[in-house]
């Protein structure tokens, strides 16, 4: 791949983590005893559910956003910067979230902040650049 | 980004729209008492959280087909066009289901309906292409 | 569309298995009683949610894994084969999952396995480029 290996790489370490945490849902139903189809019923199981949950509804606008980023801005090594940020604090909701649904604030935040810079960051250069050259 | 800024653009914004609805589950929390991890208990967070929901599952739809769509017929504009058509219907579909369940269903209609244009506007140019020239 | 034609219909393809199983949530509802905006109360329309939400779970692990897989080998009909072997395990883990919980093991081993080859192989020949020839 010629461009964007280090956005690429970043990207699939995201999706490892996110399927780390769907893998402790999974171990959780035998674990606390949450059969499925079941999502409630124990709250250390509901608690590694919406870590999962959380972080699939941030995947799309993390995703997408740090890929437009990467192609508009035509850069690699900063977005996967931007990226690598937002993996640290996914890692930190999940072990803050993982104790007590109040410890998952932090983390929640960097990963906001991260998604937020690649969301307007890209949103931003785009409509500049198909404003100043036309569409 | 040389090749459908108009389509990133349409994208960001309607990832803007989800942010927006993933917002007001978050301040329901306060709103109507529904701690984390809980997603019931309240009627009106319910619906809330559903209307986030609905739109997570119908992003890859949505997405997805945008883009390939855009790609394969070389099209920017009418793409974005359509893509600001599920904008639109999702717009509604939150401000009907905001309301009640029951007026849910117009803003549905337009996001599928427009959904339906992108993915099978693709996969019939894609396959047609497949076909006229071989793989 | 020059690159990835086959990959393309691959993912269109298993966006149509995935609506399917969201269409059948939908008229599940109806068919158990299970009105807007609840997901619980019906063993039968819980199994069927948990298969559209399981597959949209696993939908940017697979997706985003199969596209990178392609472009990082360069290759559209061995990708599209695995994601056609992801398409297989999904519908074995509805008509499996539809029956019985018990019964939705081996279509999402398949799929899971199919998932694991493309992300893996995407980042093992994507670190591996960058190793080579540097950034």
């Amino acid at each position: 791949m010629q461009i964007h290996p280090l956005v690429a790489i970043v990207t699939l370490v995201a999706l490892l983590v996110y399927f780390y945490m769907g893998l402790r849902v999974g171990q959780g139903r035998t674990k606390y005893n949450v059969p499925a189809p079941a999502v409630t019923g124990n709250p250390d199981f509901e608690r590694a559910y919406r870590i999962q949950m959380n972080t699939l509804e941030w995947l799309p606008l993390f995703l997408v956003s740090l890929w437009l980023f990467a192609i508009a801005w035509g850069s690699d090594l900063v977005a996967a910067g931007i990226g690598l940020v937002w993996i640290i604090g996914r890692i930190l909701y999940l072990t803050g979230y993982s104790k007590a649904a109040e410890a998952r604030g932090p983390g929640f935040g960097i990963q906001a902040l991260a998604t937020g810079v690649l969301l307007f960051g890209a949103l931003g250069k785009i409509i500049w650049m198909v404003v100043q050259k036309g569409v």
